[in-house]
């Protein structure tokens, strides 16, 4: 009933999704915290307003992202990744945020964040992935 | 643009949902897992096979629990709680299992976990929660 999935499975579902969510942890605390991304095959790449989640994944830049997807009967698939925490700068923060423009462009283009702080790029870099299904 | 939840708004969506992410962390690692949650306004039960996340719950049950919404063209909700495991056994474990299948029996009844391993009741009691909603 629980299959491991297969790298290009993943792929797959990274590919598909558009919502991942960062688990980190810094100063005995544990936070998850939903993103936007874009996945190049070795990197998620998010842009997000400076605030808790961007000051601990500074503190301590190893970091989880976790993706999936539910059919509301009981079947799953769920990808889970090691990585880490890189802030970009430049022409990186450019690409990154080509990336999810290029993405989201048929849900209504360009994804800065809106409201109160400095907008950050950056990416987790996949140390580590895996993924299942469950099926019912 | 983003706005705080409300306790009442921050229950609905609880109580609307029915996939959550449970963060934790435990020897220097982060791990983000989905699970199918029930919610009773103090605490969130699931069901479990025993594996990674017990163990890591059990060596560390302070962790945090998120759930989300995203209307796919970039508005949101969602809520993030800090909490604490508690492992359920004999009744307590019974009730669980009855909230969920009181859940989801207009999709197909009991959530009791398939798979290998011994099922694990447990809830994560509400410490600390936050909502926000991001409109577009």
């Amino acid at each position: 009933m629980i299959a491991e999935l297969e790298r290009a499975e993943i792929d797959e579902l990274l590919r598909a999704q558009v919502v991942g969510r960062i688990g980190c942890h810094a100063d005995g605390v544990t936070f998850v915290v939903p993103v936007i991304y874009a996945y190049d095959g070795e990197a998620f790449y998010a842009y997000s307003l400076e605030g808790r989640k961007i000051h601990m994944m500074r503190s301590n830049p190893r970091v989880c992202f976790e993706v999936d997807e539910y059919d509301g009967r009981g079947s799953w698939r769920s990808v889970i990744a090691q990585g880490t925490y890189e802030e970009l700068e430049g022409a990186d923060s450019e690409r990154a945020l080509a990336l999810l423009t290029e993405r989201f462009a048929p849900r209504g283009g360009e994804r800065r964040p809106r409201g109160e702080g400095r907008p950050v790029a950056f990416r987790i870099r996949i140390d580590e992935v895996t993924g299942r299904a469950v099926r019912r």
